[in-house]
């Protein structure tokens, strides 16, 4: 439902998970896909409350003993290793290891290893690869190097007779069955999520947040479908844009901004709010499309003081927020519920950035499940 | 001087550093600087060949000394913290320092200090802020707090008394004279080569690589300046773009990408040519405009396969590259002298980039020293 001014909240009703066509009949006809069949990738969306919770399920313990065994290690670095979605993912990972285990964290650089074939002194370390099909040849080089020189290797996938698993000392899965659309979306919340798990099971002394909550926190935030299935209609021409996030939402903006490039063709920047003012705010001018995260926490004021400052340059922006205030500056809002504090926000605030990509796309006349020029697995070195 | 098909090759004329006004006459009569003064940011990248001459000199020994005294320390870890144009620096110091030294490198989040106030564990750790000003209150809060947990702290600048200088432990210094335009040059070609020089004291054996030729190259690549000046005539209506560069020339896709947005307003993106596969070359369609940093060595293959892949698509594709067969197969290319390897292409292959991005900023009708929405030192937490 959108208000007068355009503004998306939410409408209360619960999003059902068995349907495989859109419920909703919305209150505009140039919007109408009910007789249509829905995209894998929306099906997938909406998979996710459910896949979180297997998750957490079926992970949880074997992820606490991975951390005392761990903690005997005395791990001094974390290494993750990534591409793609899943490198989001690992971006996503890193903030929360640091913050919650104090352990400092280093996004490998694949080439590093397989093309420059340095011999990293990773002896102290945890090297985790992430990757949805567990298939990547340059991610589980640089596993297979790490190991060998000494590294504990973990491995996050989705396959669990992938090459992957052969490579790590241990294996960590999502249970949310096999993702067949092109575009990850629930492979990339469940990555997320057992990085939560992980860094539970890696701090010294208990987290002050839970995941428990966050599988019903998805589901809340899949009821904003409706609304933003009529929000897309306002950025079916929108050719590029800039999307913003920061610390633990940083990852968000760039996920955001891969699914409208892979799903949309949209020429889409991703900016921590700090760097955005460090140069590319430059490109800003009237109605410049900038789509911001703006959880509450820490981070909140910094993204307030970014809006006031695309006001003054009367930017076109669209915030995905629990602040009022925040929502009242900006051009469109999608308003999440205020129960979602910083910590759990990441993986439900993805939500309506993943929604926002499948509906536009398919505003836009494109399928979201065939993105010309790729496929499921990408072979890189 | 551009050929028939509008390549640019060197066209063997020294540039001269004491030019304060373009010299060149052009053949085409769309194009004439002789009576106009020359931005700052152009008379600044010239200036680089003898401000990195200047910087090997008075800095060489000192950092030398400093590579002893940190083989002393057992360096475990190397942190770089820094933002805007100095990032891009330590993304390129990051790659280097890893590959010579086989010491794992993070590149900072700042907000994990400034903002979520963790306490990591950097005891082993080797901390160096990279910042033009010395200035940037972020970049210096987690100095001071790395220092007083434990590590060695490093601070690159511009500014022999800034605040950065008094909260580390060593500073190295670029010696190019204060930089006056707002688009950094001479001082992100500074701050690569303060990584050369500390990657080869920190290295256990002597590299394979010098950097003293790298001046030299430098100078060399300033002799595209006419051709460029005829290049970017091309480029004035466009909008947005991809920057590509792997490896060593990967933080040169980051700085070019940087440059556009700040001096031209082009939305750039900036990808490896492994990370652009997966996923955002989805957005490539006919005459989608694709900039390759294409440099000699182990990066080479990988980025002529991606080339072939943009010939498929009908993608316009502008290669910077000594490799004539990489040239042409793209749509057009800027071409490097044969002489220059993979380890001290990065500084002499952002230079034609720079001098793209204020020359086409002029073709607009911008003035690249007055980019809007900026100033010289950016403010943030």
């Amino acid at each position: 439902m959108a208000n007068r001014k355009g503004r998306a909240f939410p409408n209360g009703r619960r999003h059902s998970r068995k349907a495989t066509r859109l419920r909703c009949l919305t209150v505009t006809n140039t919007i109408c896909l009910e007789n249509k069949t829905l995209s894998l990738m929306l099906q997938e969306i909406a998979e996710q409350p459910a896949a979180l919770a297997r998750t957490i399920d079926a992970e949880r313990e074997k992820i606490a003993r991975l951390g005392r065994l761990l903690k005997q290690r005395d791990i001094d670095l974390i290494v993750l290793v990534a591409r793609g979605s899943s490198d989001n993912a690992a971006l996503f990972g890193r903030y929360l290891l640091e913050i919650t285990t104090g352990i400092p964290v280093s996004l490998s650089a694949p080439s590093v290893h397989t093309l420059y074939r340095a011999k990293l002194n990773l002896q102290h370390a945890l090297v985790i690869g992430v990757s949805q099909s567990g298939a990547g040849e340059d991610i589980n080089q640089v596993l297979e190097n790490a190991r060998a020189g000494g590294a504990y290797t973990v491995g996050i996938t989705n396959e669990p007779s992938s090459a992957m698993v052969n490579v790590v000392d241990e294996t960590l899965l999502m249970h949310g069955g096999r993702e067949r659309a092109v575009a990850a979306t629930k492979t990339f919340t469940g990555q997320m999520l057992l990085f939560y798990l992980l860094a539970e099971a890696l701090a010294e002394t208990r987290p002050a947040w839970s995941c428990a909550a966050i599988p019903d926190f998805a589901a809340r935030a899949l009821e904003q479908q409706p609304a933003i299935l009529e929000l897309v209609q306002r950025y079916v021409f929108m050719e590029n844009c800039v999307v913003v996030g920061r610390g633990l939402a940083y990852a968000n903006a760039y996920e955001l901004a891969l699914k409208l490039m892979e799903t949309c063709y949209v020429v889409a920047e991703r900016f921590s709010s700090a760097d955005f003012l460090h140069g590319p705010v430059a490109m800003v001018e009237r109605h410049f499309p900038v789509i911001l995260f703006a959880p509450p926490g820490v981070m909140l004021p910094g993204v307030k003081s970014l809006i006031g400052r695309l006001q003054e340059l009367h930017a076109d922006s669209l915030v995905i927020t629990s602040d009022l205030e925040a929502a009242a500056s900006c051009t469109r809002a999608i308003i999440m519920p205020k129960e979602i504090d910083e910590f759990v926000a990441p993986i439900p605030y993805i939500i309506p950035g993943q929604l926002f990509a499948a509906l536009l796309a398919d505003a836009k006349g494109l399928n979201p499940d065939q993105p010309r020029s790729l496929s499921k697995v990408t072979r890189t070195l």
